[in-house]
């Protein structure tokens, strides 16, 4: 990783900040942007003029192909500040093969490693004061790359933006989540595009979401598409199951994002002595173990909400609901992410990136 | 259908028009606009503001959502001119309904009939002169709708732009079609939102097709997700089998768009006493059907291209070559749906509508 001061990034700094503007105590999550923002634009093969410059808005073509199209792929990231004012990330390097990864799958060209990082380094380093101290403040940091061509013939564009921006975030307590066990709608194919982190597999959720929302339910858990068997994953979180001791959650597939907060709490569960079984989840050895007892805890993992606790669930109109586990796994692996996040532990695993 | 001329919406024509520039003898498909485009915004629960004005870029935030989480949906449809200069649209109201029914699964407001009319009717009439007579020449017409709200939250936006781009083209041949039927990545998920035509149902479908295209076929006939067992639709057509006198065409479920080119064939072959079955066809019927020699046609159906012959077709490493039917069902439903188009021949179910 390289994190020199770069020459090749062009810098545009704002004349005057907005930040005095912004309340920070009331703050909804993804709606106020930093000063700053990245753009980079991929143009004849080749990603060209970086430039860091005031937030502010695009002009683009109406017949853009990612209007058309949905050639759109996105990451999602935090910047901490710990209690001497230095602040981190939390296992970039992650979320930069990811969208790399993503990117592909959508035929879209990959972005540059040193590019990336300076990028994102410099960014972050120049609104900084935006990373607010505090155990669950912290700056959301959203890359993402969009199709720009101007064209509405069904192909892959040959033009491109990259971007990043930057959006300060409050703890994001979801309160009780309830969820539905999908029965019906589904969220994405064997052989599709469920494991890349593309625009439109989130516009595709929103309405079975808001139908569940209707009858009192925050989230959904996706079931396989082939016969809604499997549990899969929450639209934003992945989800893990604690049947007595031991921790279920479904498998990496082409069909489920490969999640950096789920890799996280595996790694934690396993250094700790927690039995985790990453194979496919049945949805009615889960129902059976809600009936016997022996479901103790339902877990989503990802980063906007680190882990969120899921206190029901419904499954073809029955709903089970779940005890209150004072200290058990989520509140636990929530905590031990928060103490690497915020350095306020040791980081055993190397995950946590000083931004300097 | 109103297509009184309005008072509602708002018309800035251009000063001079770009036509002259044109060289509509080399068009590529999709790439070059008319004078004008119409563009309404959806705000406060209400659709506001319908405006004609000259094709051009959009000043838009970085962090709409239509970037981020994909909601947006198109539709496609063309104007004809005939021998006496009158420009025809054909069956219009579906593609109207098709769009309402595509912004309702992904959670997006549905457009009033009347704006869509005289926004649609005012915008061709404005710019006529760029409806080429002669078979195979047309205007296209690009309705979409994008989520415009600021906001990296994954909730469904609450603002949004319906606008209408015109992209003048010539008679779209596609060469000789080979296609690729799909035995590992899929379009659509049962539940998900394959019948609609949301943009990013196309993104996803890129890689895949590159892949066909570097083994020398153009095009994917993808299959259900589940087993690869049937016969779906192409990246942008429905698909018609003949075998023998029959004609075979998957019916329509929520993994496959309901074509507007497929109803008219499958209205005009029931007129001309063509059995068609609207069933789930199975790849091996298929394979089995060209080995024996009772596969006579393969073509696609859709706007673009209207009737796309397929010569050949390849599953798992096998290639089945289809020989050329000189006056078979393609040519023939190709020579039908033109005629009516262009106001060539009687209008027997009505599809035609005049532009005045
Ligand atoms: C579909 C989906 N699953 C899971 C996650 C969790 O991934 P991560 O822990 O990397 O944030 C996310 C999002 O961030 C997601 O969008
Ligand atoms: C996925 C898909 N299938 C089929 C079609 C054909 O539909 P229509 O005949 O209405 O153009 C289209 C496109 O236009 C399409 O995008």
């Amino acid at each position: 990783m390289n994190t020199s001061a770069t020459q090749k990034i062009n810098v545009q700094k704002v004349e005057s900040s907005r930040i005095g503007q912004v309340d920070f105590d009331n703050l909804t999550f993804g709606s106020i942007f930093s000063d700053h923002m990245f753009e980079c634009d991929y143009k004849d093969g080749a990603w060209q003029n970086p430039t860091i410059k005031p937030y502010g808005p695009l002009t683009i073509s109406p017949a853009a192909k990612v209007f058309h199209y949905g050639q759109a792929v996105f990451e999602g990231m935090k910047a901490y500040k710990d209690e001497n004012g230095k602040v981190w990330l939390f296992r970039p390097e992650q979320n930069f093969l990811r969208i790399n990864k993503s990117s592909v799958r959508m035929a879209m060209p990959e972005f540059p490693r040193d590019i990336f990082f300076e990028a994102l380094i410099e960014l972050v380093k120049l609104d900084k004061d935006w990373v607010k101290p505090g155990l669950g403040n912290s700056l959301y940091i959203r890359p993402f790359v969009m199709a720009t061509q101007v064209g509405v013939g069904a192909s892959p564009s040959t033009e491109y933006k990259f971007m990043i921006l930057l959006s300060p975030a409050q703890a994001y307590y979801l309160g009780d989540v309830k969820v539905v066990i999908a029965d019906h709608y589904s969220r994405s194919a064997n052989g599709g595009v469920g494991a890349a982190k593309a625009a439109g597999n989130y516009g595709a959720q929103f309405f079975p979401t808001n139908l569940a929302r209707e009858k009192g339910f925050q989230q959904v858990i996706w079931t396989d598409a082939s016969k809604h068997e499997y549990l899969e994953e929450a639209g934003t979180m992945n989800v893990f199951f604690r049947v007595n001791d031991t921790l279920l959650t479904a498998p990496i597939s082409d069909r489920i994002l490969d999640g950096v907060t789920r890799k996280s709490v595996i790694a934690l569960a396993k250094k700790d002595n927690i039995t985790v079984e990453e194979r496919p989840v049945l949805v009615s050895e889960i129902v059976e173990a809600a009936e016997k007892g022996s479901l103790k805890e339902i877990f989503g993992a990802g980063t906007a909400a680190v882990i969120s606790p899921v206190s029901a669930f419904s499954y073809k109109e029955k709903t089970f609901e779940l005890d209150k586990q004072e200290d058990g796994f989520a509140s636990r692996f929530k905590k031990e992410l928060l103490d690497i996040q915020y350095n306020r532990s040791e980081d055993p695993f190397g995950w946590r990136y000083e931004v300097k």
